[in-house]
């Protein structure tokens, strides 16, 4: 079991599998390993995809995929939306292009549920992140449906963000002025042929005039069909355009940066949190002080701090 | 200073919005009042409010909180949605109704924005409920945009929980699957004059019966028109009927159980969180960390158990 690691970084789908699994159950022989990758990480491009539901994304990252194929890249995907085909959840259509990919070994799709009570979504996707950088993966995609701030917050990881709009989809301009705005690099106006698509490209240029902060650029607005595999090559070079201004300005450094301390934030939280409430001892520990809350005989905050006082030094 | 408790049992509302902001900050002296408060809480109705941007919550909130005014009930309205008019960004008509609302003594409105990297927006939100329903209001709102993981956990707070969907908004349907359908007390269908209601109340209708496992109740779904005031009569009949429906089987106590044990972990979490990551601190802490991660000579595992090294016991 010891060389996962090693196995990982040759690349071994069945071994990146494993480990994934193990991280995701917060095994040991996961953080062991984990270790033992970092070093080898840093060379992917990791380009998060965002868009309400509907609005293409998984379709739009099968077509991104076979032109970074083309182009002789490998390339992982980790859906984080529980909708997504990615998932499972697919039309036939969808199952179809889905299997193509998934016959590729240049490729390796994963999907990622939400978890319990404790959260760690967002751990696992650092660490997917991490495995699929080890094992050599060039491009790391990383789907979500941009809604909330959990969501928000997963898609940070990114080095450069792609939201995606649909015309007529009236609830995406409105999406996007809650918070998704901030973090965008490129917009995609997906599904380019539906009735509206001036106006949604002209909304979601307006909006970037008001708020785009970097004078060096401005966040570029592409329209494209999907399915019908149109204004794809198009959008990778902006992709790849963004990652060397990034390069460039230095900016990618910072950015990482960024990434790592989220992650380590973020490692500790869980690891606190498992601590504190190990699910084999959660219920002679925690379930008498919810007995004496519900009874009002004791506040949450004096609850918590007994716990917190035998624990920390 | 220290008789801010008394004053929110009072109903003060100067010393509750003092409160809740000292809350926000995680001020100590919140602490202290929020351990007063605990015993005098338990008498309010929680009642979470969640859809999609656009599907009217806030006005029908302002509508069922008219109908609880006029049977003699106070009401706080707690808005997590940062795009809520409540939250301040509202239209014309929408601020008009707030106005009105926000005159009422017998009302007290607040929003609570998403709060920086180390989150806390839950324990927040538990707080206000807990300074609300100290505070002797008899209807608590909590309203959010039912769509991210984070938002959905927060709505698990209320007693009953209402799910507002919008006919010809392709959208909510889909969100539901996503997870909102187990979490739904109550459906309204809103704006139940646009074109598509019968289709829509007929898409919910069978989503209930596919999912719903409470065999002594299925999942109401009513029509509403927030704007026209049609239906909130008998919305809150139906809200009403819903928490007498958890007293008689006994759910309302196990429901609010798992609201303190949630409440608990969140305060934990904050604790140990701000303790790791003390702001004035974590500067010259992390930083030095967060370089070694970056030029590969450490690993965010690694780096994460020496903090936690020097502060278990």
């Amino acid at each position: 079991m010891n060389d996962i690691s090693s196995k990982v970084l040759k690349g071994d789908p069945r071994a990146i599998a494993r480990l994934i699994t193990l991280a995701e159950d917060n095994n040991p022989i996961a953080t062991k390993a984990m270790k033992k990758l970092h070093p080898h990480t840093g060379h992917a491009h990791v380009i998060g995809i965002t868009g309400v539901m509907g609005s293409g994304k998984s379709t739009l990252i099968s077509e991104l995929t076979r032109i970074y194929r083309k182009k002789g890249k490998t390339v992982g995907i980790l859906a984080i939306d529980p909708t997504s085909p990615f998932s499972g959840g697919a039309l036939l259509g969808d199952r179809i292009r889905m299997m193509e990919l998934a016959m590729d070994e240049g490729v390796f799709i994963r999907s990622l549920g939400t978890r319990g009570m404790l959260g760690g979504l967002a751990s696992a996707v650092y660490d997917v992140v991490e495995i699929f950088d080890a094992s050599g993966k060039d491009i790391i995609f990383v789907e979500t449906v941009g809604v909330g701030q959990a969501e928000v917050d997963v898609i940070k990881i990114a080095d450069t963000t792609l939201v995606i709009i649909v015309p007529g989809l009236g609830d995406s301009i409105q999406t996007l002025k809650a918070g998704i705005m901030e973090i965008a690099d490129i917009y995609a106006v997906n599904k380019a042929d539906r009735a509206g698509v001036n106006q949604t490209v002209a909304e979601v240029q307006s909006l970037v005039e008001i708020t785009c902060s970097d004078k060096e650029r401005k966040t570029p607005i592409l329209e494209t069909i999907a399915k019908e595999k149109k204004g794809i090559v198009e959008l990778v070079d902006e992709i790849i355009k963004h990652k060397k201004l990034l390069e460039k300005t230095k900016k990618l450094e910072p950015h990482r940066r960024k990434r790592y301390q989220a992650e380590l934030i973020e490692i500790i939280r869980k690891r606190l949190m498992n601590f504190v409430f190990d699910e084999s001892t959660f219920k002679e520990k925690v379930e008498p002080l919810i007995d004496k809350i519900a009874n009002k005989k004791l506040d949450p905050y004096t609850a918590a701090e007994e716990i917190l006082s035998r624990i920390l030094k």
